[in-house]
């Protein structure tokens, strides 16, 4: 499967900020295209003020970079691009090294489905200058918006405790594009199907659906609407209750669930979509039972997230599956995850990194220089601590100490030996990909095995346990003599 | 140009709910796909709080509607789904009826770039009752989006004043497309450039960036970088200042302002992304104006929504141009329209329109039923009231009264002889466009002048005047019999 090859006709590559190519044009003027880089991608606070994220998005992301190549449409609208005086931006020579460039970073990234926090790497970009930077704006476009919506996908599946979660958000996502890839992550995030058909038919997530108001509507009666569906579709009747009224909508369910047990099929179950859900839900169950009708799920949606599914449960309600739409994939409450793109070290004429620090009067704005790492340590099979290192010291199991990187008292020792796990694995070597892109499925599966590898503190929808993420002592040290010395300056 | 054609490869067909194909079959098997009927799109309430919204999105639409075709993939991905059973979902003839299915619905809708108001029609969809069934998640998906935005950037520049905002949203944009419709609709609303190069490209926006602090990083010192960039690109200059400290910045920027004056260059100015905009607004205008440079502008970005942009501009910041990226491509404070696509009329087979009504618990939700049109009413010039009548009664003078939908006390007279005009216009006729599709530039004229054209108390950022929207005396008779009646069934 190519994703974006497959949605997206011809070349992605000026899908970026102009500002990489004017940056890009005069890296290339100044001789500095092919020096090398690293760079880190990273978030600074868990979106939903929530205590952990799930990183997606990579799939997308390989796909971009295996067909980042400039075709001739885009070298001539470059081309064609003139200055404030009239002349041509850009000078012949430099579109012609547009043209042929060749993606060839290394690139190390978490996987799809991992439980990620704030500071660590989720991908680390390691290459010329040049393609470091103009990867950036595509990069963040892709993972800040698919791990946002894992994440949010995550805390809705959490939230209904393992019954199943439809997302289907389509008609209020934000764009094409921003209900296909919202799709793809909710469902890595937990749910169980889309009602997106081409979401089902590009990324082969299951999809569902069965009928709405209208249908009942371009009827002279429910009743009728009912019984033409349950003959069309007998094996996918989940009846919506709320059209006119819900206990009439529920007595006439019923009535042509009946039918359908004549024929040998089974009434799947109602939707309510309005109205009072926990009281509504409580009534369409005890009609459906007092009819015989026990396997008959519920179904609600109505502006559902993650707090009123919790509610609800708490509530008692008799809901069985919860269909989420507009606040699932535009993860309503708080839009965008905010990651950032930071060069992290340039090589020097020695061939050593020179780590590189972005000062901020915000102290959460510095960024961790140097080349790194993620190192994740589990003390009987729990999640306990992540550490942030430099790879480039290759002492990866220096420890014990971890450091916070915005309050240096706060230290964790790490005990030499516990299990332990890398979490930026090798996806492009010299512009080849090495990593094999799993199936949708398995990281689907991903997401909960590492879910359940966390305690439940950190899992708690509000005020969750911080989960401890430190700068290995020498990477903490680099970084504040760096500080210090910028701020000296 | 074919946005969607160009955008994405092969068909957009399946882009939809599941539940619009098992109605369709539902349909099919009913023989009721060929019945016509009559949809309408509409929000219930204008986005952000705000007194006003800018419809954007149709050219989206026209496209969708052009290339409307299942195409030999989609179809052996329906042929291949299977129901509980383990029997194909759909019979054989039924995906051969979609294979063979072309568009040919009648589409009016108010042009992109028009100011509109809760309850009226955007979009109009007449036509055989499975297409426009079909066809209700991607108008809703593309308007409800770009609709947003434009509404956004239009309360954005008009709080700028007519300062230039520019659009940098691409890297916290929801998804690939979420980024490229933000740029046209923000475009469409009144900003002045993308930092989008895809977007430039594909909807002739024009583009604009410099650098990123990581430029500056990329050298020894920041008097290096700027000087590297100025010889790069001398007639792009706009010096990032606040990579280590602004005020230092600025004095760098400052000498490389004045070396580029010897060279018969003129830096266009400086930018400022971090810190307290108001106060380094302020000492960058200073010093800038001491060292003669009265003509750079003061570029600020940071976070920035038509709040602070109003607040900066109270406090009297010295901001030329604004730049707006997260808060505005997500419509960070209300991500989402919840515009829906409502039956209101299905012809019967005397071939009379049979208005059409879902009723519901919260009065907010009962649609308008009927055959509709609006009309706009202006007085000196001045946009006064909209009124929503039923078109098949073909007395669409027949005023003077219009009446609130929710409430039905508020009720006002309009004036016979008011300059008028009718907002929904002929797209598609039997599936053929006979709408001209206008240039970007003439649609975001449109959105000017139409804002132009009503009082500014609708347009204030907060606690806006509502303007008058009703529906005409007998279409509310009809409205309020069929409440009654469905409530009394």
């Amino acid at each position: 499967m190519k994703i974006t090859k497959d949605l997206y006709q011809g070349s992605l590559a000026l899908l970026t900020d102009f500002y990489q190519l004017t940056m890009a044009y005069a890296y290339w003027k100044s001789g500095k295209t092919e020096q090398e880089a690293v760079f880190n991608l990273f978030f600074r606070k868990n979106p939903f003020q929530g205590g952990f994220t799930i990183a997606a998005g990579l799939d997308y992301v390989i796909d971009y970079c295996r067909n980042f190549k400039y075709d001739q449409n885009d070298l001539d609208y470059l081309r064609n691009m003139k200055g404030k005086s009239g002349e041509p931006m850009f000078e012949d020579a430099f579109i012609n090294y547009l043209g042929d460039m060749k993606f060839s970073c290394d690139i190390d990234a978490v996987e799809e489905g991992t439980v990620v926090f704030p500071n660590t790497p989720l991908i680390r970009v390691k290459g010329p200058l040049v393609q470091c930077q103009l990867l950036e704006t595509p990069l963040l476009n892709i993972l800040n918006f698919q791990t946002l919506i894992a994440t949010k996908a995550a805390r809705i599946t959490l939230a209904a405790g393992g019954e199943d979660v439809l997302e289907f958000g389509l008609r209020r996502a934000q764009g094409i594009d921003g209900a296909l890839a919202a799709s793809r992550a909710a469902y890595i995030g937990g749910c169980s199907s889309t009602s997106n058909v081409m979401a089902g038919k590009l990324f082969g997530i299951p999809v569902s659906g069965t009928h709405a108001h209208s249908w009942i509507m371009s009827f002279d009666t429910e009743l009728e609407a009912f019984e033409a569906y349950a003959e069309a579709m007998p094996d996918n009747c989940v009846f919506l209750v709320d059209t006119y009224d819900t206990y009439t909508g529920l007595l006439n369910a019923i009535k042509v669930g009946k039918k359908l047990q004549e024929r040998g099929k089974q009434m799947v179950g109602v939707r309510i979509d309005s109205g009072d859900l926990a009281y509504y839900s409580n009534m369409a169950r005890e009609m459906l039972d007092s009819a015989g009708f026990h396997e008959a799920k519920v179904v609600a949606s109505n502006d559902l997230d993650e707090y009123l599914v919790f509610s609800l449960k708490v509530q008692e309600a008799s809901i069985n599956v919860w269909g989420i739409g507009t606040k699932l994939v535009t993860a309503y409450d708080q839009p965008a995850l905010g990651a950032v793109y930071k060069l992290a070290a340039i090589k020097d004429q020695q061939g050593n990194w020179e780590p590189k620090l972005k000062v901020s009067q915000q102290t959460i704005k510095i960024n961790i220089p140097g080349f790194q790492n993620v190192r994740r340590y589990y003390r009987k099979g729990v999640a306990s601590a992540d550490m942030i290192f430099l790879e480039d010291q290759q002492n990866e199991e220096k420890g014990p100490l971890i450091i916070d990187p915005i309050d240096p008292t706060k230290r964790k020792k790490i005990d030499i030996g516990l299990e332990s796990e890398l979490l930026l694995k090798p996806i492009f070597r010299h512009g080849e990909k090495v990593y094999a892109r799993p199936e949708i499925h398995e990281i689907k599966n991903r997401t909960k095995a590492n879910l359940e590898r966390f305690d439940k503190a950190h899992k708690r929808l509000v005020n969750p346990h911080i989960y401890p993420v430190g700068l290995e002592e020498s990477l903490f040290n680099l970084k504040t003599n760096l500080v210090l010395k910028a701020k000296n300056q």
